[in-house]
């Protein structure tokens, strides 16, 4: 083994943001590597990965997750190199894909690293999205909860994101009608492209109609991955049985402990749940892990066959991290958002 | 075939309730017995079943069965004897479980009757109740839905009635720790000799604390069958992955298109699902009706075992119906209420 660099680049959580975040809650600094252990390895990071789940992070609280503390680097999912190695299993030159965090380089254990990259002719930064955590949320959640049946109805939201977009594309393979929602035209508009058999702009002053007119027969699956005003347009349209993954409500992100103006909707939404028999089941793509390999075989073929299409909306440079993770929170990226670190 | 009766002493709907039922919603009159057409029955109506899911029927909008129509006779399912047959497959004297309604006589489909009895020494009540659909309603939504896992805690309330006692007694057969709720003294008594590890009064004051110390490793199934106070001092017990069957949330029945007042719970309840996992599923007992042939095997077995206690709330006559159906509105019943008729 040989360490070639001793500090990195980082960016740490400076303080706990209350309502939207701002670049004050973030902090940029230098800071010494410490020295490798054994079963560690020095990394590179050459692809940080941006994703609404953060803002869950930045703050205390029950979640699935502990929080960051204050002070430490902003945890992220990162494309990396192994520089160096003090784990037989891990070689110098190894593409991984690590807990590497908003910085340059990373000292980690090999333990943390739970997988290898083959790229095989993808671009390395796709391992972060379509070809990553994002796709796998998209193809896990189809599989396991949504399950839906060809000729059935499924919505999903920010169907411009890479979670919504592999939604839109796989859930069309399955025989579905599928209506995609996106923020602007532009976005409305490559929805269109993924094969949805009506986009919409939820941003539209008649949306809950048009979402209406787009599902004549009702909508057995909605995929829900942001909460808020399409969740809303959705409730009264759902089917008998229908099947609602919960993997994100983004709308609601800044808003925890915030009290929602009444009614109270939470006994009628269960009055709901029994009239209409509706199964609404949260989770996390490591919850279903098992279906990893699988999902990673066969979504390589696709990518290769050009059955499935992406896009990614990359960003130069550490400095532009805190800027690029806000216009997130805000929908202001096109495609998944990742960091180009070198 | 050879009918001997003519006219059925029936309870009509007379008209429909705006919040709790009263008695001038319904009407009794006599009526007379259409003639049998070939493929019907003649029907004597032994016991009537009185159930919560009977309030849903008297209002119009969307269930998950049509409501019943103003005049007519209010639906209900009965232990009936065949007295006269037109119908190659049901001979006199059979006992069936019929769609019957409030009344003393009917004539029915024979396609509507789904079940014969063999009582082989179990009283013929017990077929709508701890050996019908109650009881297949507890068993369905353990095995479908709730899945507990040994060492696992549950909790149902109306824990003293047909669904919840059911409950309780089956979950502690698969090894769960068993929390049963009831209201009053009388019946949270009654729910410890079923064999609950805790048994709990939610009129208690300090029911939520009672509740909190009765959990102490958080709940991985609620067993929803009643909503409200109790939903509401279950919700921040929940374990990560933790199952909540829906099959009934009378506390709101009677509250339908009513508001309740603020803040708004949902889109919290939904960030709650996420970060846990929660799966929320609603159902009824026939969605599960293939099991129900093992179901009444098995339950059949237990019973003259011994090994599931059950315990009745018996009314006499078609006239005290109305008041003892307000009286299970408002947990006035203790065990499953039946009419006998005869």
């Amino acid at each position: 083994m040989s360490v070639s660099v001793s500090r990195t680049d980082r960016i740490v959580l400076a303080s706990r943001p209350s309502g939207a975040p701002v670049a004050a809650n973030f902090r940029r600094e230098q800071a010494a590597l410490p020295p490798l252990q054994p079963g560690q390895v020095l990394l590179r990071n050459r692809y940080l990965s941006l994703d609404p789940y953060m803002r869950g992070r930045m703050e205390e609280g029950p979640s699935y997750a502990p929080p960051v503390a204050l002070d430490a680097v902003m945890e992220g999912r990162t494309v990396s190199e192994v520089l160096a190695s003090a784990d037989e299993a891990l070689t110098v030159g190894t593409l991984v894909i690590a807990p590497g965090g908003w910085q340059t380089h990373a000292v980690v254990d090999a333990a943390s690293i739970s997988r290898r990259l083959h790229p095989a002719g993808l671009p390395l930064s796709t391992a972060l999205g379509v070809h990553g955590m994002p796709g796998f949320t998209a193809y896990a959640g189809l599989q396991e909860i949504g399950r839906v049946q060809p000729g059935e109805t499924l919505v999903v939201a920010a169907a411009s994101g890479p979670v919504g977009a592999t939604v839109v594309q796989l859930a069309k393979q399955q025989g579905a009608r599928v209506v995609g929602i996106a923020g602007g035209e532009a976005k409305r508009a490559y929805v269109e492209t993924l094969g949805a058999d009506v986009a919409l702009d939820h941003r539209a002053d008649d949306f809950a109609e048009q979402l209406r007119h787009a599902a004549p027969d009702g909508i057995d699956v909605y995929f829900e991955n942001v909460g808020g005003k399409v969740f809303d347009a959705v409730l009264p349209l759902l089917n008998d049985f229908a099947r609602v993954p919960v993997c994100g409500t983004i709308a609601t992100y800044n808003a925890r402990g915030v009290q929602v103006p009444g009614p109270d909707r939470l006994p009628g939404f269960f009055s709901q749940v029994l009239r209409q028999r509706l199964n609404v089941r949260g989770f996390i793509q490591s919850d279903f892990i098992d279906l990893f390999p699988r999902f990673e075989q066969d979504m390589a073929q696709w990518l290769r066959e050009g059955r499935i299409q992406y896009r990614e909306d990359i960003v130069q440079g550490l400095d532009a991290a805190p800027d690029a993770f806000f216009g997130l929170l805000q929908g202001r990226n096109f495609g998944k958002l990742v960091v180009k670190l070198d």
